[in-house]
């Protein structure tokens, strides 16, 4: 890695740790120069804008996702076995992966009702990562994995709700049944779609 | 209504509405004394404390939830149709209720990684809730209108999994087939529930 590419991604990742803590909204480039010991004017030259951080900060949490989600499971068998390792890989990264919160969930809910570049780019990569469970359950049909009929859009609705539950269940309610309420409801969704 | 009791009102309800906006952890007295045209002194005689008026606003929400979900619900006949009134509520309200955003569901995302009593009491009424409809289902299972193996916990999970998801799918992702998509679901866990 080149030094520049190395300070922006020692930047980046300290901008996340404060947007897992603090939402995406109050990250500011004043903050995170201090966080970072740098010139508030050498990290605009970075990143030009707030708006522009904000994004990238985005898309610096969605790669790492797709890093230890999506592609480890590209290697197990197409269609249902990749849908279910993408949900253990999830599982698995989403509990380790930031103390303070998930920087999605938080700023679903701070951009829902803010129009502007920063939530339709929040809104994307909801749809993206949502179209790679619908993805796989389009392979699963053509493999005959589930039935011809099953809703897709339907089913990944379910996926996601359990997730987003998940998150909640074992995050704020501390539920010691968390992880076997979502392996049931996964289960259960598949069941309901399975040839 | 005594006076002292309108102002409180009123001034809960500009809380709420700035919550809903910007998050309870921005919420200031300050600031709402601002809003509301009053002194911060003033302020203060109502609420002691910042942590005090977070814990009124969330009150305040609550007992607005109870009023046009709950209550409604229980002039139903018992059990499942009680259950099925709860959610149908729910859904008009949480479209109707706030145009900033879900107060509840914002503080669950601020608060889960911030140990204190305003956690605390954000938890609790997440469990009330979630509560009411274990409640219900309970109640469905006395009236022999589900199975007796049905595990409880589970179906108020799936319930509230399907209530969160919703939110995201109509607000974030302005999903024109939300609305199909949460009564699809809930209907789906009533069949793989009912006797």
């Amino acid at each position: 890695m080149s030094k520049g590419i190395k300070t922006k991604e020692t930047i980046l990742n300290t901008a996340l740790q404060l947007t897992s803590k603090f939402g995406l909204e109050s990250l500011s480039i004043g903050e995170l120069a201090k966080s970072v010991g740098m010139s508030k004017s050498g990290l605009f030259g970075h990143f030009k804008s707030k708006e522009k951080l904000q994004i990238m900060v985005l898309d610096y949490a969605a790669e790492n996702f797709t890093q230890q989600v999506i592609i480890p499971a590209l290697k197990k068998p197409r269609g249902l076995p990749r849908l279910e390792a993408m949900m253990m890989n999830w599982k698995k990264w989403s509990g380790s992966y930031m103390t303070g919160g998930c920087p999605f969930l938080s700023s679903i809910v701070e951009y829902d009702d803010r129009p502007g570049n920063v939530r339709d780019h929040v809104k994307l990569l909801q749809e993206t990562m949502i179209g790679s469970f619908e993805r796989a359950l389009r392979v699963s049909n053509e493999e005959n994995q589930i039935r011809s009929n099953v809703d897709i859009k339907q089913a990944g609705y379910e996926i996601y709700a359990n997730m987003i539950a998940y998150h909640i269940y074992s995050r704020l309610l501390g539920d010691k049944n968390s992880d076997k309420m979502f392996t049931a409801n996964f289960d259960k969704i598949i069941t309901s779609i399975k040839v």
